[in-house]
């Protein structure tokens, strides 16, 4: 392992540089994971952009595959060498405290309120060439889990989240609008439990690969009565479930209109931006229930991949080096899924 | 009964008068209530002011304790002379149709798509001397509830509604944001459910009365830290569930506050008025799942005014004639409840 390494680091909105960091010591349970490959999502272009402001500098990227290479405590020692991925909460339970926090007392550790997020809220991402995680986050990868398909584990696990929070059965008619990076990772989901869904999408393309993604329908929005014609798919009195995942805050306005009274909108945009216009009375008088979820559990995501094996490495379009994450940032409003290779 | 009945009419936003109607022929499964009492609530003041815009011309008034006087079939003829109420929502159901609607054919009756609302939708209300609905909606008031008190089952059971959607447990800690009229119903139902129930108001005269009615704690909002002091009630990571009865497009805003990660904020707010700059990412975030109720069950409610009678008649401040209607929405906005009484 160097002792210096490089890592792309946000210091304002639209500002990265390289830098040259030297390693700290390790905190106790902790581990330092060489990355080979990051992913770059909505969240990550909201952090960029300014619309989602946390405190900077800070170097982006939660989703992402590599090996770890030093651990703090003998007791991990099995870790090393070992491909893997890792939580993005870095919690009391991670850090396997004597002493929790009042979420972690309550079981709800994604919610830790001493917590630092990995690429997200006072902890530094994957976008560099090494990052250090607590070994109680760390996700083995199967042997026949890839290193491209490793870094889709994150947001499948936030995917799988949505169907955690909001239960679906067979029969369900579920509409997910928006079918990008997320979004076709949700309908894979829903698909595979059995459930009815309908794709919305402004972009034909991204219709034509849910289609193949296992899908039972697709409306392109934005056309004439696309919202006439989702209800009409769901039988007429609107969708059991609306997944928002159209990283917009006018998605919670499109999805009220074609939820169906008693219904769910589940909620997955972390787009930063405030919503408003919002029709509070129309869905207190349609009695609709919002729910919102976000990090979900990596080892159904990990089982998923396994059991089920999704095409997730066919949505990788385009890997960019270290030196080139702004331009990976900027590239991803535009395409499917763009990687880092920082050690590349 | 009279063949001429007087209404008082919302013609337009603001614009009320007394106009003298004649009976039209009832429709089979109907019945004629000459109307002792209706109560004016908050969806009465944005309904009057034209927030909330619905068709007009229209009666208003969706509470209210009365006398059937006339029924459309003979197998409905024992209903005459009952002190009853009725339900508000006019649906498949409740004219017994041979053909249900989508929704009443799911057992979403209250949701049903061809439904007129009592004083709300396209179906005149209660401010008129008599009204009609249909013998499917109506409750019989038992002895022990008298007619002021048979205004508050159409509240009480909406109150009731809340815990229908979202259920409590007696360790449920519970914060009711805004406690007028169906904030202190919500309270009491809350309180005699067993749940710890903090009422917030910027009105100390409404803490002290939901004190009075079974709270266990009051807090001025408002004031200086008030939202750290709500959060210090709940033990410090916020309320299991936070029940929004502001009555005004603030309110979701404010609840996201003081709800704790996984919670619940419950809506019931129906001002009319679309709610702005609502920090989508922040509830995603901390996975917070919002809830929405209106009508309720009936049935419960009058089971609970008769198990535990609790002291709704002592929130009637004043009583006004039909052709003060238009004084009576106005003073309602500054006091607890007020009442019409259209035959008076």
């Amino acid at each position: 392992m160097k002792q210096k390494y490089r890592a792309a680091v946000l210091h304002s909105a639209g500002e990265i540089q390289i830098d040259e960091r030297s390693f700290s010591p390790l905190q106790s349970g902790e581990a330092v994971i060489r990355v080979q490959f990051a992913g770059v999502c909505g969240t990550d272009i909201a952090l960029f952009s300014g619309d989602y402001p946390v405190p900077l500098p800070l170097v982006l990227g939660h989703e992402f595959a590599g090996e770890v290479v030093e651990v703090a405590s003998k007791a991990d020692a099995g870790w090393i060498g070992k491909r893997v991925t890792a939580e993005i909460n870095n919690t009391c339970w991670a850090y396997r405290k004597e002493k929790f926090c009042l979420a972690c007392g309550k079981g709800l550790s994604t919610h830790c309120t001493e917590r630092t997020v990995v690429g997200i809220i006072n902890y530094d991402g994957a976008y560099a060439e090494y990052l250090r995680v607590p070994v109680g986050n760390l996700h083995a990868l199967p042997d026949g889990v890839s290193w491209e398909t490793g870094v889709f584990i994150e947001p499948l696990a936030a995917a799988i989240q949505t169907f955690e929070i909001t239960p679906i059965t067979p029969s369900n008619r579920i509409v997910v609008l928006g079918v990008g990076r997320l979004g076709l990772l949700i309908c894979a989901v829903a698909a595979f439990r059995g459930a009815q869904v309908c794709a919305v999408s402004r972009s034909q393309s991204k219709l034509d690969r849910a289609l193949a993604w296992g899908v039972t329908a697709a409306i392109r929005a934005g056309q004439p009565d696309w919202i006439a014609a989702v209800r009409e798919w769901t039988g007429g009195l609107g969708a059991d479930i609306v997944v928002e995942a159209t990283g917009s805050p006018e998605g919670l306005s499109l999805a009220s209109e074609v939820v169906r009274p008693r219904g769910t909108i589940a909620l997955k945009s972390t787009c930063g931006l405030p919503a408003s216009g919002i029709d509070v009375t129309k869905l207190v008088v349609d009695e609709v229930q919002i729910h919102t979820s976000r990090c979900g559990p990596f080892a159904k995501a990990i089982g998923l991949l396994t059991r089920q094996p999704l095409p997730v490495g066919s949505l990788v379009s385009e890997i960019y080096p270290l030196d080139q994450v702004s331009q990976a940032i900027e590239r991803a409003k535009w395409t499917t899924k763009i990687l880092i290779q920082p050690n590349g």
